[in-house]
């Protein structure tokens, strides 16, 4: 199984740090000690203290300069806060969020616009000449009876693949519950289709990502919000009163940075909810797509990992990691698989193979864990820079989180500023945002903004973000 | 426009010499005037007199003989007479097919087993490595921007070949009515939720291909079948009748070389169908994946040619005709083109772009019609051979279709045989079939099975079709 609550060194060598500046024992502009000497006084490797330290950075405490060395950072005032959590209303909704996405998405899609309201990070940081050498080689090499014969569950040397780097992350799943799709987005509406009917009521997290509300939209479901931490993710008291007041078909929820929060939930609390809807035989749509651009060390374990009666619906995919455009997702449908299975081949029979291919290709390659590492690194980094960029510009009071991991900020501005006021004026100047009412199932988040730092090195974006924090000084 | 009811030249030429051949004037064993003798009685040019021969051999009438010429077929009983139309029940059905269809088509998945019962011709009818080669080309030449930008309605480039194609053969798109899909499936199911509720009655036909019951079903749809004859298709005046009489959210029909009959409905009945339905205001679901795939010398026009109101949702593939398992579909939705488009996004934001661009690629080298007319001729050929084995080792009473194109075979076997009985006795022999329960919402076509004869030039699929026909006379 995956590790539990307990912290590893850099972890715990992190916190003792962030201890002392917060105590003051450590001072903004102070440097902090050199590896070294740090590696000689914990009795720690030079990676752990790395780890440390970048871990720090990450939090927005200390700041790496060129060939000096880590310092404590001089801010004249305190960093921004997180943005507070808002109790969502309890009663069900009806939901009509498309209109209003497909309106602000569609507006977005001009290459002139900067796209801070993106949901993807730039294209430079993906291997697509690799993909498309694997691609072909692949394609050439399979029988062709094998290709007239694609079966819905998806290639099989890709599910071994996936399989086993499951296993090696400590999430061993059965033999035949993981059924290739069409990006994770297919996943997430098979399975969500095979665990309720029209009308029925699903659970979902506020804010929420907007593809859950239109999944539920087009399904003719029900939406009940719950409360969603910035840090900690889904408020499980809240979720556990929720569940003993009326019939709940389904949550779907995004444990591991989620979308647009970026909250993780620590394993422990994963692990509760697992045994909260087990209790309640509740089965849990788990939307993991940003679960390998962790900026920690180690990957989080998905609430797949703590499922032990097949009620987890875990999806995830390539697009974010690796293959954009390539539409290669999963299920690991547990209990459900056979149910997902029988719906994908009803609604799209099977998915492409070539793609399959590629990226199991890709993998067997073995450079997808270098490529992460690279990846992981550059968004962690864009990240810190973004949010230098927000406390320098944006109006005082605003608040933004400080995700572990995936490449959103979600920015809660002064209460009187109208974010989608905002994103049109931003729209005038060619800035696209994603405001907060797309997050919703009853338009709340009015004023809130979701925005895709996942563009390092584009100078286009810092001017943009820059811009943006100016309008929202008048906004 | 698309050519109309008048005969051609090569079919008005067959149609009289078929009619001298059942008149008896041409006798059994009878050889055919050579074509020069024929050019020079008619007036027509040898390709004409070479298609009219062609047809009177797929029509089962004569037979070619190596370097002899063509000869009338010399059978000692009269050619199989095609299946009887089977008035269905008037009443609407909820559908639940999906448990036998997926037991019998889970049970034919064993490469051992003969896949008479398969939706798919032989694997070495396609281009594979041609594909794959204009796949890695067309990757590595597109801006990685273009791939992380990729758009829901598909890849622009694809879309202009299609639209390209369609105007070729008479019928121009609107230039925003083309959306890219996961295959003809997801396009039929994004068509069909796009203009239904839960709840509402849609017509098919009878017998219909199984998926239009999947799609009902998942979408908690009611089907009324109407009368399609194996010849001319859908029986207009019954449409017309039921049309009067009860509210119809869409109809979801196969125009051309229907699965499973292989039924064509002549231009003038398509054009009248289309009428008929835009005086009603029912949107009509065109599946057209075998509409390449036609034995005459032309591509028949599909129902969509004659559309002029945009309710004509027309559905297409490659997957039937160039790249299986790449899962290149399309829908020509008409006015309903932003709905399914929004759905799409909604159920899987895009179709994968490498297969696209594969395609996209191929079609751009210019040998897409060259593998048509290989592959049209291989199948009328092979359509040939079996009807000639089924003429041979079926019971007798037994009819069968002779369709102008795809590669079905739809059988009506005598009445007391059970075809699903049948179906098991051949799988015990490693032989599938599609037996007729799986082709209508209420189980009837209890006596028929459809056969794939896509598969020419092997020997398996020719002792599996003589071995099902002993089997046959004992059922």
């Amino acid at each position: 199984m995956m590790p539990g609550a307990r912290l590893t060194r850099y972890q715990q060598l992190a916190e003792d740090l962030a201890d002392g500046i917060r105590a003051g024992a450590l001072r903004p502009g102070e440097r902090l000690p050199s590896v070294r000497q740090t590696c000689a006084q914990r009795g720690v490797s030079p990676s752990t203290v790395f780890q440390a330290y970048g871990q720090l950075e990450l939090q927005g405490l200390v700041e790496a300069r060129a060939r000096s060395g880590f310092f404590v950072r001089a801010t004249r005032r305190a960093p921004r806060a997180e943005p507070q959590v808002a109790p969502p209303r309890a009663e069900a909704t009806p939901v009509a969020v498309s209109e209003l996405v497909f309106e602000l998405l569609g507006s977005t899609r001009d290459a002139d616009v900067v796209p801070l309201g993106s949901a993807f990070p730039a294209a430079h940081l993906f291997p697509f000449d690799t993909l498309a050498r694997s691609g072909a080689r692949a394609m050439r090499r399979l029988p062709s009876s094998r290709i007239t014969g694609a079966l819905t569950a998806g290639d099989e040397g890709l599910r071994q693949a996936l399989r086993r780097r499951y296993a090696l992350h400590g999430v061993p799943l059965a033999d035949d519950e993981l059924i290739v799709t069409n990006g994770a987005m297919e996943a997430l509406n098979l399975c969500l289709q095979a665990v309720t009917q029209p009308g029925d009521v699903v659970v979902v997290e506020s804010p929420t990502f907007y593809a859950a509300l239109h999944a539920l939209e087009r399904l003719h479901l029900q939406a009940v919000e719950v409360a969603t931490d910035p840090r900690d993710g889904v408020d499980l008291d809240a979720l556990a009163a929720l569940l003993a007041r009326q019939p709940v078909a389904a949550c779907w929820f995004m444990p591991s940075f989620q979308n647009p929060l970026g909250a993780l939930m620590p394993p422990e609390r994963k692990q509760a909810l697992v045994a909260l809807l087990a209790r309640h035989r509740v089965p849990l749509i788990e939307d993991d797509v940003y679960g390998e651009l962790h900026a920690g060390a180690r990957r989080p374990p998905p609430a797949k990992a703590f499922d032990r009666e097949g009620g987890v619906l875990h999806c995830s995919s390539f697009s974010k990691c690796l293959a954009p455009g390539y539409r290669v997702g999963w299920a690991a449908a547990g209990r459900f698989a056979p149910a997902v299975e029988r719906l994908k081949m009803m609604s799209s029979l099977a998915t492409a193979l070539p793609p399959q291919l590629a990226v199991a290709d890709y993998l067997a390659q073995g450079g997808y864990d270098r490529h992460l590492r690279r990846l992981r690194e550059a968004l962690a980094t864009q990240q810190q820079h973004a949010l230098r960029l927000v406390e320098r510009h944006f109006p005082g009071g605003t608040r933004v989180t400080r995700p572990l991991g995936g490449y959103f900020l979600w920015l809660e501005l002064p209460p009187q500023v109208d974010a989608l006021a905002l994103h049109h004026r931003a729209m005038a100047e060619s800035i696209s945002t994603a405001p907060g009412v797309l997050f919703s199932a009853d338009r709340r988040f009015t004023h809130h903004l979701r925005l895709n730092v996942g563009h390092p090195g584009d100078a286009r974006f810092d001017g943009a973000l820059r811009r943006l924090g100016e309008l929202a000084h008048g906004a």
